[in-house]
């Protein structure tokens, strides 16, 4: 396969899943992508309506039909005044992602970025969860938190991660059927859960 | 730690996740329990084996639910007489597999292994699933049948054993987080895919 690698890391708030994406990537030695997308988004949506016009079309699923409704209401034609600041920044950010993916070998984190990939050869896509009581762990530690304000923002995190997934791929998040490989970072931890994408990386380029 | 290591496997059919499971104990050289484990539970619940077979995955509605039911409109306690022939059969089957990993390290195949052993230490819970193309290929070659046969045999397959899931466990079938790991089998293919179980199930008794 001559196409660059893209490996899509989609992950649960507190499960290290960030930190294992930016390993995997310094161990391939290819770019790691994660709030660095946003940035690249915002300077991208900060363009013109006619840049998201004629990207809209590219995406799928519930969001589509939204828009297919919103054309409806509007005689017929698209409007992007009629999308939310995130819906323009959504379509921004899977320009990107598919940009990304036509020039060079990547880690990508969060963003939907397996769905926006999801017909193209030499993607490999992974989610990364841990039980509940290793994330509270975790968020108190990076976050200097009490135990009642890790659950929260916990809590808050998986409710707002599941409904954008839902919202703009129609599909469930942490179904492991979206997914190539789905991983409990607690099994082997952090470094090691790095280790086994890698090698998974390897065999599955040489297959 | 010094307990059994058990792998379960849970799997969809067509998926290939049975001789992964199967070259998984080959090759760590434990026991495989699958169907075996219905003629176990048969011996144990005195019914005969083609009997369970024929039972076991019809079930409907909540088994947890209904206990909860039963116990109430038997004054709080819980009465087998009460039960259907499929709870009995999952009964059975749920202690010749808790009797299984007092006395062994296995591979078990289905029969909602991951949920009969989930407060269990040193146990592996692994979900094998593959595209449903691949497993259309996989059950027409396997079972001799024609595309149409085989894509009804599946369909078939998947609603009878999410049912069969959900009904004993109150868990989704399919959810990454009820799982170590999912794998894509259609990733490495069979036998690399049993490889890297293996690899895992070492470093993780290392861990």
């Amino acid at each position: 396969m001559s196409n660059p690698l893209i490996i899509t890391i989609g992950r649960e708030f507190g499960s290290g899943g960030h930190e294992i994406g930016k390993r995997v990537a310094e161990r391939l030695g290819i770019a790691f992508y994660d709030k660095e997308l946003i940035n690249l988004a915002a300077e991208k949506s900060g363009l013109s309506g006619e840049f998201i016009e004629r990207h809209e079309q590219r995406s799928q699923g519930s969001f589509l039909a939204g828009l297919a409704a919103s054309a409806t209401y509007n005689g017929g034609y698209f409007s992007p005044q009629n999308m939310s600041l995130s819906e323009n920044i959504f379509i921004a950010q899977a320009q990107v992602i598919r940009d990304i993916a036509e020039k060079e070998s990547a880690v990508i984190v969060g963003r939907c970025a397996d769905y926006i990939l999801s017909e193209r050869e030499n993607t490999i896509n992974i989610f990364i969860f841990a039980p509940m009581e290793k994330r509270i762990e975790r968020v108190m530690k990076v976050y200097s938190l009490d135990e009642a304000a890790a659950m929260k923002k916990l809590a808050t995190s998986d409710k707002e991660r599941g409904n954008h997934y839902f919202r703009y791929t129609d599909r469930k998040w942490g179904k492991a059927q979206n997914y190539d490989l789905c991983i409990n970072a607690a099994l082997l931890g952090i470094d090691k859960t790095a280790d086994m994408i890698v090698d998974l990386a390897g065999i599955a380029a040489r297959a």
